[in-house]
């Protein structure tokens, strides 16, 4: 617990306004604007809560700096109001520090190698020749394959399964019962039958990447499934075999991914879409949520909508028109009566 | 294993028309319209079913009352099927009772709680200060993180994850894999680095609560993501964080709902729906399966569509418009042929 | 690892052209069209990628037969490529054989039976009078309920979970996390209480079937949900209580089939759709990604698109008239010129 003075000195160009005695306020909860809550901090970050962050019940409020003058009440003022926030609840909620705990009830297998420091949850199995880096966090239940490569400063979830062969960077996170490594979904049909083609890549995944709880990612048919260093993805997501995903990339909940599609560095994937297999999704490309695209887009750009790879300007205008095309039938109807005034013969 | 006369006992209200020594038919099975079983009983809800529930192959069908006057086979006459149903499957498959059963290999921490009768599988482990209710089936390989809270009469599936600080009220159901707790997925960007808020909320969910398999349900940023009482949730949903989803409502299978929707009591959301970020769906609106929401509805009602915010009654014009789409460019060559007939310059 | 010649002979038809010595180039690496290892073969499918296949850094390139006289490089020339190719994935990446290997940690209930060389990994929990098949691998942390039956041969992934019940033929693949013969999501409202209906039903799986990771089949409610032989599903699927899927039916990533729906033989659904409730898909139906079916189709045909039932052709059809919907105001404005020009009241 900290005092609001205490707090400032942790953000650099922090100032504290409207607050007489800021070394005796003392902050021990963190809140959103609409909570209540005694001795707290609440935070806005930009003008557009301003309103709400003036009348909120929390006792100190952190804006933005170009806010200032706006306020009458006590306010930490902040660069950036984000980044603040981290810290704050960093300090707050400090993240667990491994100490090279042991589990009960584990199978490491020969020739696996443990990093310093990294604890290892219950029923926790690690395959042969796999390798986890230092100051890790395997979760129970997590089922590591053999062979497999982990960085350091991992946080795998419970229940989370590694196949065999799959290689991850530093600073690896993902939460609960995701898959990585399964085989990708490739057949051959001969009179009926479906053939499996053995899919022998594996999955590579770089540093700095986050993805959330039952997401699946396959390992690729021959090379390899690719998520580069930076990327974030969250639940429920679906990346089939040869994906490419590039540097800095944001894939949000429930989206899917089909086979060998590429998604550039920092392309921006909202929730709940869905990308066709084999096209290109250039550097810096954005979906809105629930859109789809099922071929490569021009150039780089928001793209909204379903069925239809429009920008959201096109999209707009799209919806814009839904209430005509509501009504088809009497513009139609229209045209046929000009069309009789005119003596214009029926075309059908 | 019971006799027509006492399944007719069980069910307040109902009657048993054209079978002379109810007494001795053994009802056996219950099956659907279509099933072929001995000694068995089927059902149908109601008139639209009538002329199947008259052919089928069961000894005996359940039948509302108000259909008895056109039923000329053993018939159980009931005030309501769907009730009276539920009556008798709970009589032919009884609920597990647990009596306190311990799987092998567990992990208790210090400080976590296991109320009475509560059963606990194999491969379970319990987090520090966890409480868990009385009456509780705790599946295989559920990991159950800190300070989580589960009321009385909870079923809870195999390798489920609930992550620490969870609170879940009474005659709470989940099935297998399900995750609720991880963290939610939001990041700041700065120089095209994406830096993680620090998820600190909880998930808390009310009474009577059903979740199916395969579903993720994050914890909020700061406060809760919640989900109150007598809502049911079905297979490999997406909740994101600080959702709020209110009491008795309906989300079917693959339905994603994104961060900081709110969807008010007694929704009802179909399957492979998307709900999007920061809207709130009013009391009792329904949405289609496979439908999209991108804002916040004018009013509860019943919205079909993908792209759309339509209600069903704008959505089936749209429908019917159809043809006319497929067709617009003829459309546009009979305008442009009235112009050219009156003289009016082309436009482009 | 096998020299060229070696591997010819293990081709039934297979010619080897533009190579010198057969015999002594060997092959250690097999390699996608734009890898480069060396010792290595890759291939091509058919002649849209030939001028790649004569470009790759591969040694040996294999390729169709009747691509033969266009190639002027070390050539492994086939029937049918892919054929050709699991051949040889099989010999590189033999897969592996269970020699009845038991895991640690593990709970085998009274009456279960595990075939003859059959693996178990660890933390492998199997109830009551389960039957599980020869040949099989049981990878770790799976949950297998009661009663269940899985024929040879199976490959179960980690921490998958089997409720009671569930019946598997022989053959049987799946991955990571998936989880078979959860409560289908059935309920009867009164008073705004949501009541639940007891799915007693179970989950029946044939021969040959492989199933991805995050994958949830919910038994069915009186009679079985069922997926017939050599039927392949992919990851983050969602199956419904009581669907009826056919022989030999594709169902691509992240789709979603409602409750009762059935479809038939040899269908082919693409990633993520959806499929409503009660409907059929005809024997033979293909189904483009990321589309979505409401109703029964009224035969066989390739359907695309989400919110309209659409044959392919008619929904290239609606693509092509995209434009012309942008800009439906434009065409309104047309008409109401016309309309004035030749004296025709407003119709508002």
């Amino acid at each position: 617990m900290y005092t609001l003075s205490q707090l400032q000195k942790k953000i650099p160009g922090s100032e504290i306004i409207h607050c007489e005695q800021p070394d005796i306020v003392k902050i021990e909860n963190i809140i959103t604007l609409h909570q209540d809550l005694p001795n707290s901090l609440s935070y806005a970050s930009d003008k557009s809560y301003l309103k709400n962050a003036l009348e909120c019940k929390a006792t100190v409020v952190m804006l933005p700096k170009e806010l200032g003058e706006k306020v009458n009440r006590p306010t930490l003022l902040v660069p950036n109001v984000d980044f603040a926030l981290i810290e704050i609840l960093n300090l707050y909620f400090p993240p667990e520090k491994p100490k090279g705990e042991r589990g009960e009830w584990l199978v490491i297998k020969p020739g696996a190698e443990i990093g310093e420091n990294t604890n290892l949850g219950n029923f926790v199995s690690i395959g042969e020749n796999t390798k986890i880096g230092k100051n890790c966090i395997i979760s129970d239940g997590v089922k590591i394959g053999r062979n497999v490569r982990i960085g350091d400063d991992a946080r795998i979830g419970p229940n989370c399964v590694l196949f065999d062969g799959v290689r991850i960077g530093d600073r690896f996170t993902c939460f609960g019962n995701t898959t990585i490594g399964g085989d990708g979904f490739r057949f051959v049909e001969s009179n009926r039958i479906q053939y499996k083609i053995p899919q022998v890549g594996s999955v590579w995944i770089g540093d700095d990447v986050e993805i959330g709880s039952n997401t699946s990612i396959d390992r690729g048919g021959i090379d390899d499934t690719v998520i580069d260093d930076g990327t974030k993805m969250d639940n429920d997501v679906q990346i089939a075999h040869n994906v490419k995903i590039g540097k800095g990339v944001i894939v949000a909940g429930a989206t899917a991914i089909a086979g060998s599609a590429v998604i550039e560095d920092y392309c921006k994937i909202s929730g709940a879409c869905a990308i066709a297999d084999h096209i290109t999704l250039p550097s810096g490309t954005m979906v809105a949520g629930g859109s789809g695209l099922r071929n490569t887009p021009p150039k780089a750009d928001l793209y909204a909508g379903w069925d239809w790879n429009l920008t959201i300007r096109e999209f707009q205008k799209f919806r814009a028109n839904l209430k005509h095309m509501l009504s088809l039938n009497l513009i139609v109807r229209r045209i046929k009566d000009l069309e009789e005034k005119l003596g214009i013969p029926d075309k059908k």
